[in-house]
């Protein structure tokens, strides 16, 4: 026999049974909020015609594809014919593009599906990986980018991560910003990825990597004095109105509707979100493709974006004619599921009793007991193993169960059972038909 | 512009949100109900390693593996190093080899995931197919078996899958069979793959295919003259135990272990599945890898299998140096599904309530009606997109939901809202402080 190295994949993971339970509460949580707020679910295939996919994401987005080799006699040419999903994007503009007429319009649609990519795998970086979007298609509207903003804070609230500030900001404003400062249209993407990087790197990097772009040093000073003064009185909720960088993109025509766009989308989200906006005026969103509102959510305690989001119109359009708009968040997933399982005790959500089977004589009586406890709404698992008592014991301990139950000659003959609370060993008789009250008793005490 | 087809890629399918819905409700409710017999959730990567998957389906379902080829500077060789999970057994297998002595034993597990296979597509038959997994890991003893099938069964219940036949058999007492009809040993698997026709090509049918694969003329006619009695007398509950085929197997040690086997796990069923359970004596389920109880669940009024399993324990242990006994089903997911999709109303399961926004200027009150709505837990969509009000109802239709809210300058000035119920039309104006439950109501009366 060969062996086989039993890892998963490079950069993949089994999920074990705890693990799996967290996941899944997780997601039946965010589902629920987001339905509540009128977002519908979605489903689309793991894998794409590669010519779906290829030429979406850039020529290093277009490396990290995976791609299906062709098969039967087509599998010796070596070529690939389907790749799997790399993002929800793409798909959701394709489902736009088939489906048009038969969707409701605006179109609120949320998905939280495993994608993949063949980046190089390492420390909370992997090649499968879940995503959660959520997007309004077909709706210009301020309305639709609050809408998605505040389904997710809700969604974060619900999954107990609070705390949270939203940074907000529009790429209209980006644009009149830096045309305000006199740079030229040409270096816009320039100056604002180097803009992006304020935050780890400061205003001397931003600076410097603005120089080194060639932007030039009559429009890098006062830019960055003004940031300066920014990052120093803080970000503020009321918009930064009264800071000198506000007041340079307000000067514009352009500025000054971004600034009113904003601020229609902050009356928009509703009191909860409301309060925790705030208008963060060099917040760029490294990706290119948004055209209006953007946002980025922090956990305040941790510092970590944990959502982010915005308008991108010309996107969705991808596959049609014509340009659709549509506005968008993400929850970064991995990293909240990181951040609850953190939080949480590492608590494992076994059954809440395990019925022993003492000897293959008595194993009928055990599954009319199981049946029982079953019907009386506690999770029983019945053991199914050939072990003895004592290893029966151990693994309903393992199991993390509240109760183990007994049911021997004595028992049967009484009717009654034993039930060994696990937790503190005590083992009590009680009469048959007394069984799912006293477990469940032991299950509330335990709560 | 390129225009792309918009289709999904061939044999696979985009779901959209009325069926994402009824889907996922099936799947929590099969999760809740195994959850329920204790059986834990896992979850492996959609990819393997090539060599965990080739040589483990046999030469014509390699073919059908979906293979990924090698990327970056490898990508030019044409070779592939991953490849699509092609079933949730193969998966199980490697996570007991790798994780064996983290996992409580006897290790009960299901797995609810799709699975990829290149088959040719065709009405029914896709390339993306979810599959709903669940096995006893680690276990010889009935009791195991019986799990399933009670987690099965129940399963089946719940999704409103009533009246359904569970037919057991042993792949022991096939042997017995077989060899009790004067069949040689090397036969026995071209006899049983024939003998597993029955139901589609009958007694003549399967004498004929018996004959064709070389069985002799003197065993064939007791053996379907016996079988015809059986099929005659149709399938009995108890036992088959007064037909000349059973007695044959009965003639033998290894027919009578199997049988007393079979009525073992008959006991520890519960009462509920023992009602629903046959004796098979034909039944051979395909596949060559049992070697205990087998056992297929039938819809009577449908007669199509949804469900089937069996214990196999030479399988399991394939990654490792020794034999893993284990015990299983499967639920035919995807044909459980249609059934399901059949049974129902196309009832699409839409938001409670869409907030109408009548004018830019009452959007604020919009919001603060729907966050109230939504508080008092109420699915709450808020129209996000720019047509008029009746654009805005005609969605709200569309949606399915139970009501419309329109919130103009009357009823901002007057601290009320109107109610359009949308099955009658009827409009009702409410203080703005009763909206939640007169829509509840109207969500009670539709239900």
């Amino acid at each position: 026999m060969v062996t086989i190295d039993a890892n998963p994949a490079s950069g993949t993971r089994d999920y074990l049974p705890a693990e799996v339970a967290r996941r899944e509460e997780a997601f039946a949580t965010i589902r629920r909020v987001f339905r509540s707020h009128g977002f519908d679910p979605l489903d689309t295939p793991a894998f794409e015609r590669l010519e779906v996919l290829t030429g979406k994401y850039g020529e290093e987005g277009d490396q990290l594809i995976f791609k299906i080799l062709r098969r039967g006699d087509h599998e010796a040419s070596g070529q690939a014919d389907l790749a799997l999903r790399y993002d929800l994007t793409v798909p959701l503009a394709r489902v736009a593009a088939r489906y048009g007429s038969q969707l409701p319009m605006p179109f609120k649609r949320y998905q939280i599906a495993p994608v993949w990519r063949a980046d190089r795998p390492g420390k909370g970086r992997f090649r499968e990986f879940y995503q959660c979007d959520l997007d309004v298609v077909g709706s210009t509207s301020p309305v639709a980018d609050a809408s998605t903003i505040a389904a997710v804070v809700d969604a974060l609230a619900a999954l107990g991560l609070d705390g949270c500030t939203v940074q907000m900001n529009h790429r209209q404003a980006l644009s009149a910003m830096v045309h305000a400062y006199g740079i030229p249209k040409e270096q816009e993407s320039d100056a604002l990825v180097a803009l992006d990087k304020l935050a780890k790197i400061g205003t001397d990097g931003v600076a410097k990597e603005l120089s080194q772009r060639g932007i030039s040093a009559a429009a890098i000073e006062p830019l960055m004095a003004d940031v300066g003064e920014l990052t120093a009185s803080s970000l503020s909720r009321d918009m930064g109105a009264d800071t000198s960088l506000v007041g340079r993109i307000a000067e514009t025509e352009q500025g000054r509707a971004a600034l009113a766009d904003i601020e229609t989308v902050r009356h928009l989200v509703g009191d909860q979100a409301t309060s925790q906006l705030v208008y963060s005026p060099v917040l760029a969103r490294g990706l290119t493709y948004y055209t209006g509102v953007v946002f980025e959510v922090v956990h305040d305690a941790l510092d970590v974006t944990i959502a982010a989001g915005g308008r991108y119109d010309g996107l969705i359009g991808m596959f049609q004619q014509e340009d659709v708009p549509a506005t968008g968040g993400s929850l970064g997933l991995e990293r909240i599921l990181l951040l609850l399982e953190e939080q949480q005790d590492a608590e494992v959500a076994g059954p809440d009793v395990v019925v022993t089977i003492v000897d293959d004589e008595f194993a009928s009586a055990a599954v009319a007991i199981a049946e029982r406890l079953r019907t009386g709404g506690l999770t029983t698992d019945l053991y199914a193993g050939t072990g003895r008592l004592g290893k029966q014991l151990k693994y309903a301990d393992r199991r993390a169960a509240t109760a183990a139950i007994i049911v021997g000659r004595g028992e049967i003959e009484a009717g009654t059972v034993t039930v060994k609370h696990l937790a503190t060993g005590d083992q009590t008789t009680v009469d048959a038909s007394e069984v799912v009250n006293h477990v469940s008793r032991l299950k509330k005490d335990a709560s």
